[in-house]
């Protein structure tokens, strides 16, 4: 797609039209946040393919995006096969690091949630962080779009203290198998959120409502590492329709290694 | 969409057009068989919708469609962002079952393979079976389609003595979460498929391809019971480039009931 239009710089914010498949939607008939989550990779993959510096032209190169960070804020979720957009731009670029934007909306205009998220770029043999900027002489600084507006904080620190949480909290452990692998052979980035979200029980989400997620991919794990999820209520709240918590995973790898930690999370429910 | 199109019959055949999204593909880049189920699952509920006897209708007659058997053969398989079409049509509709038969093939007509599914109607009250032909006048015998192949054989009975199965194979449990149940309440269909697609792993889909997979759905299970995949092998295969499996699944409920069965499956692999 590059080819055909690198005389023409295409607009800086890509819109993907989605729709909320029926048999990926919840009890309640709204669209799962882990299949949300997926939609927003997708847009962001299609965005950056048709701009130059996509996972396409990447592995001519050896290079692969890497998604660093996610914070995903909303306030309605689609119902089964409502129809929406997303859309995405990338809002900031340095060397090492990119931020990307998400807006969902209906054809109306009428705003789901935002999400922001942070990518790197690696190479694919040394698994090192490579220079982003070097790639198509900096074509990604073409497309940086301030302005548009996303409105939510960035996905902040989780203040948690491995060595604590491990030694007080008993985790809730899980096998990974076949379906949670990727082509990099990792688990996969979305798979991560539904292991997450569901530490909550169907009773849990008839009364809370997902506000804000916000998750830090801080290593790979792989088929057959057993993933330990340390969950732990933060106090900090004084409204008591808002309940957050704070969410640890680390995993026990097939060849024994334990306590490495893969991914930190932290999840905002309110009552509405 | 029934309203608008009431005094024209649609084509019997309907053609829905679908992408591998690169996050539903596996370590080989090629879409996981349940993503592909999910989708012949939607091409069943848009052709059924949009013809008038699909969801959208029966939700206001309190019934429902359940998926009672599918069976899907494959040649080959999607990779990530191939595009490709479910084509689906039912070929047969009695009182209490309808067949509807599915080909997966590309924009050129190259097939990656078919299926075939045995669907029931339901009250969604009584739970019971109800009569498929008092729907809208038997609306749905003007649209039965014979004459378009379908190259698979049906889902067959899987010869298992769950007694004996109990007894002499050590099962693999797992616990059902929120992101299991549907709409229904119930586990999803899709999700069984992924479960015993892991019943396998990676090493495995290394080696071999999946060619043929049928399950048949026998009781519904609900978030928080167990359910115990008890696999079999079947010796009955001589070619050794070809392994068979039977897999029989039972529940044990939040409240203790246990050894209920809720599907039963069987698959074959091949090494090409």
């Amino acid at each position: 797609m590059y080819e055909r239009m690198k005389d023409e710089l295409l607009s800086k914010i890509g819109r993907y039209p989605f729709m909320a498949e029926p048999f990926h939607c919840d009890f309640n008939d709204r669209l799962f946040v882990g299949n949300l989550g997926n939609d927003m990779l997708n847009a962001a993959d299609f965005h950056s393919n048709e701009r130059g510096y996509g996972m396409h032209y990447l592995n001519t190169i050896h290079r692969t995006w890497v998604l660093s960070r996610l914070a995903i804020e909303l306030d309605d979720m689609p119902k089964a096969y409502d129809k929406f957009n997303v859309e995405t731009w990338v809002d900031g670029v340095m060397r090492y690091f990119t931020s990307r934007n998400f807006k969902v909306a209906d054809d109306d205009g009428a705003v789901y949630g935002y999400g922001r998220s942070i990518w790197a770029m690696i190479d694919t043999e040394s698994r090192q962080p490579t220079d982003i900027l070097s790639v198509r002489d900096g074509l990604i600084k073409e497309y940086v779009e301030t302005d548009y507006e996303c409105p939510v904080r960035k996905a902040s620190r989780v203040p948690m203290d491995i060595n604590k949480v491990v030694e007080t909290i008993k985790p809730v452990t899980i096998d990974t198998h076949y379906s949670d692998v990727d082509v990099n052979g990792h688990i996969n980035s979305v798979k991560y959120i539904e292991h997450i979200l569901d530490l909550w029980n169907l009773d849990w989400y008839k009364e809370y409502r997902l506000k804000r997620f916000e998750i830090a991919y801080v290593a790979e794990s792989h088929e057959g590492d057993k993933l330990n999820f340390y969950l732990q209520e933060n106090d900090d709240e004084s409204d008591e329709r808002v309940r957050l918590y704070n969410i640890l995973v680390t995993k026990t790898a097939e060849n024994g290694e334990d306590g490495v930690e893969v991914v930190r999370s932290n999840v905002k429910f309110v009552k509405d």
